[in-house]
């Protein structure tokens, strides 16, 4: 199945007419350019024929159309996808939507049986299915895009449990930390996203087919058998509600949302990392834009347009929220205004998960750097308090001022801690021992945070594996 | 001039220094006035005392703090707690927040044992543990709520099944439904509203405490323990994802927002209901405002209310996308802002709850207004198409254009289609009879959409039914 | 000059290849996907030659390239704006951008000449150069079209100064207003919109030309020659600032989303009006779409689509404003996403400023439905009241009290103020006379209400006046 | 369980009876809790006595109140004035608002006569009054608080004109700039946002007072005396407009979400700068917060704060622009909405604006380390591409690709381009001389950048020369 040839499905219909150095747009040409939607509903239509497929079944199993007209419906749906997909079939505004598309084509096929399709059926609970069969299908498409982020962030922990770099908080160094627990951290957010979209999907997975304009149908139809034949879990159970409602599409929205900026984050670290001035990682030419003149020159440009994307999803959010505010049901033509911000927002989403999935995976971690890094800012401060605590059985106060003390000691020879002397220690507090030094070691701070979930490369490795079973993708 | 002293309580904790004729503010008030939190996180107090009392039984447990200390440390805590919920303990703002004003005050009860609570933890899994035990207890109060306002929407619905009203798309009379069909198709959205909180409330059930600062602690904590106290479903992997992540609360003010979105869409339909040009209900004084000019007057003020009170809900989810978008790991300061958006929308929107449900009980549905609307807007032109098609058999074009037809001879006398005599009829198409008057007839119209979830009485009644056995609250 | 060809300038360059059942991309397609803009800044192509032309010159002047080379570069540049005009020239993805394709294009004609075009200049001046140009011309052209629209609404204005309607607050009948005074209202607010556009060109008119890459350039180039070749009041003064703000951007974005505000209560009001329950307005078939079965229905779908649109325009408001947000100076590729939601919004707006001037030429205010609907809702009682304060110099508060007994009284009557005898009235107070029906008489009402800004005829038709000599448009 | 006594000044003035535990409200406390204003309105204090003063004394000079009335009347609000500065007159939930507050208060002092102060006015214009003189003040205050931060950054980029930092474009060296030219900057940013400020400060000075309820009124009142007494430039010109349009509170949010995101870029710059990994300035404990056992630690808490208060920000620019999105005309409740949204904005943007100011003055530029960090990043290898082009005569892509071979040479020595030897230069291109040195050296990379807006610290200094002469605050 291949996309339809001719489209530019997130243009607006009206962008060409209104803009050639002119402005002004006549008001018949105002109607004209303001209604049809063809432009960007176009994508409905595999949807669009996959339920006019299951209608016309069920009205015929209903003996409410024969077998026959079911036949050339069925017949002549089939050949209209086929010209849609091979690019035959050119789309037309004057027809207004890709609903009426696909009916006027149906109808020079196979005549006025063509009618009879709509029996039992509006446009209002037509286009409500049509957009829940997209939704659901794109959330399987999301989930499969965040599954592959996951895998290759999966692989770039596994490289890099012993990986140690400093622990920002405040964007100050804080503690020494495993790289591969930073990534590891990404590998969570990114299951809640997963898990969020799921329970999306589960909730819109109903059926508004048979709900006719607004108040149901005189006709004997068979809500269950099209739900079935759809895949839905059922039909819709208000007909008012089926053909008005769009607060699945808000919370897909609300969920792309909540992920780009799990996406932000993630893309400012990498450019913070990658600055020259920071050094923790490099890329390849593969996902940054270069300068012939500074041929080292490497800039994140990938990452720099996922973390700017964040807004248009953000953005398109806040368009459907304010669109759907305080209409009074059923339909209104506002509700024409979902499709454009849902299909702009997945299609930012996937791309930023698929530049994102690539850039991880092409990330070159630079661990000399990353460790030589920890030597600023005194990381391990707190396990030389925790000694003094552990070992001098110290009062907790009293460890933290003596702490206090030998950082500044440390700052004012320009030293690490551990590069003070034992004579050096010993003049804040005697009673301490050589035993520090192996307490405060880089290596010896990160394994001994060993508590469920911490940054030691003993449990790091746990959380790797426990992700590699239980990340899954169906 | 100076500001006046009896503080608004909506005021955050910085107006009253900067506002009163004059706007300058020292440096030094500059930090003192932005930095601290207290006034918004007081909130947590419950959530901070139970926290903690859990996370020192742990420690007892565990052997980190003697079992005197345990008992010292709970004793205190009980009496910090009846301190704040007498009044007892008036907050400090030079104490910054919630945690250190019971820190401080815990060391003044029970001296410096009080430091030994810290053991193992920091303000960072602190803080999030607390804001996720409150977000738990707000999806409770909020299922109940949504509850009552479907059980008053329940009730009205009983009472209406055969209210017939227009029903409207692009606010045009398109077909009569049934007053109760419209309401219940509020109750379905109110079903998702929570079906979404269960979901959040899910998700974020579990417990970042034990992650100490960023990293995990050195001690041999036991996080399964807390976790399993503080009734979450287990501890959270990653403890940078602990202390850094906030999609839970984003996730929150989404599905608040949407609730907005219906309970703004119910408020504009009460709006337009009670406008003296509609008539189709009317409030009492309790949720109305008057005039001692007009006593006939009722404005709406509380629908209003809801309606505007809608955008600040949204607001309050733009805020923390805002926020948190390219937000490092681990812990930034910024993050103290979640808790003003949080509180601020349930506040509201738990206010808006209340509120509608009470004007839902309070509703007085004009039923001969809405039945005599149905004169206007050809209401049953459908039926009066459906009836030749199906009795005449004649194709389906054929009918429609001789519905028009019929209609506008209608328009032209002024009458409604059961208004025109049969001769009238007859004068556009000779083949029709009698029984067409049965056919379109109000009651007939609507009585006769009985395809599942459509407005006849019968299957709304069925599922009227249905829902007072499904929808439950714990 | 006409708009390029083959462009579909809205469209995502990566729509296409994302979608189509798969939803998987390799990181080399991602980001040869994420990376080009040509298919959103094409739109530039004008502004970017016009631009490189008076950057050409001014290098010619300062001796910085040869007379020869300026010559060619000119030519060369006449041939390639005629190319894409003429659509001869197709935008090539792989170049990424407007700028690289124009300049690519340009040394295929001219040769290597071609590239000392960008002696002292870089993408990034370069660029905000482009945008800021455009956005000033966009101003121009939005102004025309609110000017339009303010001329249709001062034509049904004048045409409608004596037509009754009731004036609504919280959409209840409060008092009678001139339609001509309800419509002016609109008048009012689209002049300040125009003037938020005025002072939003005004600010943006300055010329980042010659900031070259972030810091300035090495060679001596005149700015202000460029700057005043190109129509700007003069250069920007700091070279980082020139290339890392976009608050001109934001800015046009507000002012569009208050713009569009005022567009979506108009058609609001529209929409309510048009609805056979209310009937005060009718509009023709060329803005509303109908029924064959109904053949009077009128769906106002242009309005709704105005409204509806709404959301997308404060969507890209909010969009850019999260893009900016703490983005670090000078230029970031975030930045890049500032083109896309500033096209969308004018495209839109200008598309809805359109369909509302049709909208309203085409509105045919229904005058006697208007008058009838003021029997509902007793809108004269506070014309009552003031009778009898003034006329039987009864205190307020005693005023009001009878007025409300007398309105309670019609109520029960079921007739209007009006329609009372003047014995039911003098039941109430005995001291009320004939003059009184005068006195409460609608047009009595309206006309009475002459301070200034009131509905008064009188005055309705003064400020329609003074609006007719005072909007203009150049 | 019981809610705290001491009550949350964040919290709205429902929170209390919401929260506590339990989460139910009955209807009438619902509508109790939802309908009044006044814990946020109270603001308003001094505007609406101003108000009434302006409005008393007109209604003097027209005779329609009379002199003694209006002499008490005068004296009365004085008191009332007096009683709410000195914490005197509590404010009453029950009377809603701080009008009624005021009005009942009066009423108790003065008697019935207070009632004709509401003689030719309503709520409606009184509100659009008082808050359009806040909303002025407010600007003023704005403008002074934008003023003493340009004033902060101007000392600061005094004393650093000559100190050299790497110019970074995507978080990457790319040329050498000046720190005083790069906090210019946010001069210039900061002079756009009060002329911003200045042009809507403009725009809402109109008077609506004398609107009355949406019409007008029928007392022969003199708009143009109380517009020129509350310093108006005169009175609105259409009554519906003047009670029911808020863009200028709109605008003013617009304004402060563009101004809160440049104090984000600075802050982000600031936690970036500071941070131990960069050092490019230091603070000092007054606006940082610290840690007992890392005494070096400095956390830049004010500027996280700064940035994360940016969200909220723009969270009430959206608030209102859905609010009041499709409202009909004229009045309705929603708009009682509008208050709180702006109060928040203004407080926050001023604490922000002071916070930044002490921040800009604490700040202490490591001179030597900004300096350090530019051997990073090859940040000379424009002036030697330029030194080629203009010493040898070279083409432009002949000295690019020189340059490049240059860069790679001392990447691969892992030294800086001064750093190699002429022999070395040579060895990839003959003819380089040893004058190339003082070419790239930094001072003179920088030195050379004297286009106007550039770099050059004599540029520098003459934009701070204008600068401080330009920038003036009434």
């Amino acid at each position: 199945m291949s996309a339809p040839k001719n489209t530019s499905p997130n243009a607006p219909a009206t962008a060409n007419p209104m803009w050639g150095g002119h402005f002004a747009l006549g008001p018949a040409e105002a109607f004209a350019a303001i209604n049809p939607s063809i432009a960007v509903d176009q994508r409905l239509y595999a949807q669009d024929i996959e339920g006019s497929l299951a209608h016309a079944a069920m009205l015929g199993a209903q003996g409410i159309l024969s077998a026959e007209d079911v036949a050339a419906i069925t017949q002549g749906l089939a050949q209209v996808k086929a010209e849609i997909e091979s690019g035959a079939l050119p789309f037309s505004t004057a027809l207004e939507d890709i609903h009426m598309n696909i009916e006027a084509r149906l109808k020079e096929i196979i005549g006025d049986v063509a009618g009879r399709l709509h029996t039992a059926r509006s446009r209002n609970d037509q286009v409500a299915t049509d957009l829940r069969l997209y939704a659901r299908q794109a959330c399987d498409g999301l989930d499969q895009a965040i599954f592959q982020l996951q895998q290759a962030l999966l692989a770039q922990a596994e490289a890099h449990v012993t990986s140690i770099m400093p622990g920002l908080t405040h964007l100050q160094p804080a503690q020494p930390i495993s790289f591969a627990h930073h990534l590891m951290a990404y590998v969570e957010m990114l299951q809640r996203d997963r898990s969020r979209l799921r329970d999306a999907k589960t909730r819109l997975n109903a059926c508004p087919l048979g709900s006719a304009a607004l108040a149901g149908t005189t006709y004997p139809i068979d809500r269950e058998a099209t739900a079935r034949a759809l895949g839905f879990t059922g039909p819709m159970r208000n007909s008012l509600d089926a053909v008005g409602s769009r607060d699945y599409v808000i919370e897909l929205l609300a969920a792309l949302s909540i992920l780009a900026t799990h996406l932000s984050r993630l893309a400012e670290e990498m450019i913070f990392w990658a600055s020259p001035l920071i050094g923790f990682v490099k890329f390849s030419e593969a996902f940054t834009s270069g300068s012939s003149i500074m041929p080292q020159k490497r800039n994140p440009d990938a990452a720099e347009l996922v973390r700017g994307k964040t807004g248009g999803i953000i953005g398109a959010l806040v368009t459907l929220l304010t669109t759907v505010k305080a209409l009074p049901l059923a339909y209104n033509k506002d509700l024409q205004e979902d499709k454009r911000p849902l299909f702009f927002a997945l299609d930012e989403t996937l791309l930023c998960l698929a530049a994102m999935t690539g850039m991880v995976a092409d990330m070159q971690p630079q661990v000399a750097a990353m460790r030589a890094a920890c030597a600023r800012g005194f990381l391990n401060a707190t396990d030389l308090a925790d000694w003094l605590v552990q070992q001098l059985q110290l009062p907790f106060r009293e460890a933290h001022h003596i702490t206090g003390r030998i950082v500044k000691l440390a700052e004012l020879q320009g030293c690490t801690l551990e590069e003070l002397t034992l004579a050096q220690m010993q003049s804040v507090h005697a009673g301490i021992t050589e035993d520090v030094f192996a307490a405060i070691a880089l290596d010896a701070c990160v394994a001994r945070r060993q508590s469920f979930g911490g940054t030691a490369p003993l449990r790091v490795a746990e959380a790797i594996d426990a992700a590699k079973k239980e990340i899954t993708c169906a």
